[in-house]
């Protein structure tokens, strides 16, 4: 296996990481988390049970620890002290694991993420040893100062959490990923397998999504779908695609060097 | 096997089509065409050895007849004659096979169709005793014309032959699509994997490809990719997609009812 | 005044073209067109009264002929019959008038051209000594099918008539732009004013829309706006615009060439 | 005059703002910005004379103060503190002068902002009495902080200085419009006349470029189709446009609600 994504000293083959939460059950979340082939499970600590409350049903049950890596994740947190709170807890409820996903909201109505308050939360975790994949805007100087502050990954978002209106602003995501070089996965935004390809055609290293499979009629036909669509954008990314052209006889081709080209 | 591509009377369980034009040779055409997991293989009746010269290496060594489906094409011809004949030329050569794909040709440019000829020749073809495919532009009246002459597809182009520039218009492929009952079939303009997702998330029955694979960098590593992009496009069809809205608190879903969505 | 549309003979300092439909009363059509600085108005003869009904307001009271060039138009016709009679039928109400605007559709949902007998009244038209203006699909082909059969302009749809979808492929337009000797004037799917200057970037020779201005919240102040969207857009053609570059520094232009640029 | 521009307590009717950089020489500078109508004009402090070279010919000669409100900006900082420094030289050369556009950019080669130096220094220009306008990217979070700190205009980018690439994410925009009260003006990255018009037509109160025009192969002529295109476009925003459809006969709507219906 040679192609690999890196993040830190972890290896991983797949390239798609999901979220647990809106599924109907931990039997759907399950299924579904399978289908996907995802080995890294992002996990909202504020909200689902990874043994906080020690007399319900945990997560750990259904997706184990030994079968998954897990992404401790910090959704509803809108300022650094709550997200480095929260992930300190994480870190005591699973034993020391260091691999987190650091997100600070700006507001609840778009989920955009407050970018001072995830450049502050995140030098202090950096500090505290841990592994931090960051939540971030598609910002290409705020994404470096994220990488030289030591996080290891960047985590930008395609369009608003939960919107599904696929990649916004593909030249931006094109600057991160011609800068930085801890990988880039796309966070948020995803809505359809297609939407998917394009972030791995793009060049990125990976894709981070949860509502697309979640909320699709049918999540676990669906978390299948993904998993092609992300080996396919990788494959095409690799394989290098054919030069765009207006036309097959134009002399030259006016729009290669474009995005996707 | 549920999920099956029914053209006439033919079933196929593979949704990509591919070409098999424009390789280094015969052995890279295989491989590049292997990987795909196509069933159906278009040839361009006036280019390619399939017996016309019975000293030379023919593709039917190749891509043996009964591993594929042939799909004998018109490529090259500018008028209804041109493709008549050459097409009854193919069924002679194939001794009887009766599956065949027509293109009348606009001008040698554009590689556009020339819809009237188009017409002239679905309509002789198919009292001919042909099954018609037919290569057509996106004109959802004319494509209606054409099922009604009694083609047994119909194959509209998402852009122009051999650009690779993508889907250019999904809305007059969905006014296509939702008004068709023969199968529709994307011909012509998918340059990468996400284009023939894409295609398929919008409910066509299949993609048609050929310089994509052919001319990417890696054909046999595309090929892949492209297989696994129609069959994610069709499975994230099938799943029923998330609704795109502006962000995820918004009340209703303003983008409901769009395409892909 | 050296930047004239001619049509025909005739010559025209406006370049927008309106409809005269949709409006609340003949008052507000005539405000909001004398706002729009048309010169040339499009009629649905079999809709609105030019002198068929004697006893009933005429539109050549509210707009005089000696005041605007009247296109009579098919508006409802869905065969080359149909249309022919009608534009006969308008040539006598206008005492002659021969500058007519064809068009034959194909069904009553999508208002989509029907070419095939778009062709075959054109012909009959032009032989007949009409100035045939024509409502037309984008494709290339058989636009310049309707040059070479005589008509005087040629006008494809932007997209679906009283649609407001705007421009959706460029990338056809162009190619009739690029082949065409007579003027190409996009009718048809503008929504609103940068649709319209987006059509005139493109090298379009003038704009024909009737709902985007009829059907806006205040439609005479929507006709100015569509006055200077045109004309906006018709002198950043002239005027030559800035290449694009993915960022400033970039050595070279890679979407140069492409649409707009 | 109702429909005025205002910034802090000046107001003004153009909504076209206009740099003074990029031109062969004064005179063509001149030429093209009366063209364009604007009232508001910007000049780089570092780069263009403004009085800092006492012999040498003043762009305030060319454009008198009291026909042309100034802004001068701080092209070419990189810090706060440059920017700081800079903008305080101006208010010097020109006696007291307090409205400013502030820029603090991210790097040399794609000249986005640097946002947490742009805070910072906003807090400093607001509290040291300047009238800040502010150069910033698209998000939404950030430019509500300087909404807080005390901007009295938020410019978010369209796209990359100098790129000319258009507006690459009209959403992000749509979410500063419709959270800010202070004017918001697109700057950098309209690159011919549409641009200006769907800023406009999306909400935004104005637009300030200066590539576009300077560099046109005509920029008077230019000039003009941007004084006009930004016109259209503020007039079609409250003319307020038809809603978009699928097709003209779909009962509903289905696209209502997105950007620019």
């Amino acid at each position: 296996m040679t192609d690999v994504l890196k993040i830190g000293d972890r290896e991983f083959s797949s390239r798609l990481l999901v979220g647990t939460g809106k599924y109907k059950d931990f039997t759907e979340t399950r299924e579904a988390i399978v289908a996907s082939g995802a080995q890294i499970v992002t996990v909202a600590v504020r909200r689902v049970n990874i043994g906080q409350n020690a007399n319900e049903p945990s997560l750990l049950d259904a997706l184990p620890m030994k079968e998954f890596t897990y992404l401790p994740n910090t959704a509803g947190c809108y300022s650094a002290d709550d997200a480095v709170r929260t992930l300190r807890l994480a870190r005591e409820l699973l034993d020391g694991h260091d691999l987190v996903k650091l997100e600070v909201l700006g507001d609840q109505t778009s989920l955009f993420p407050n970018m001072p308050e995830t450049l502050k939360a995140a030098a202090t975790l950096v500090k505290d040893g841990f592994k931090v994949m960051v939540y971030c805007s598609d910002d290409p100087i705020q994404a470096k100062m994220l990488e030289d502050i030591g996080c290891v990954a960047v985590m930008p978002l395609a369009s608003l959490i939960g919107s599904g209106m696929g990649i916004l602003n593909p030249w931006n995501l094109q600057l991160i990923i011609d800068q930085l070089k801890v990988p880039v996965i796309v966070d948020a935004g995803v809505g359809t397998a297609s939407d998917a390809a394009i972030a791995m055609e793009l060049g990125c290293d990976g894709v981070l999504m949860n509502t697309a499979i979640a909320k699709a009629q049918n999540p676990v036909l669906m978390a299948g779908a993904m998993k092609k669509a992300v080996e396919a954008g990788r494959e095409a990314y690799l394989a290098g695609r054919m030069p765009k052209k207006f036309y097959s006889a134009s002399p030259s081709s006016p729009t290669t060097g474009l995005i996707g080209s």
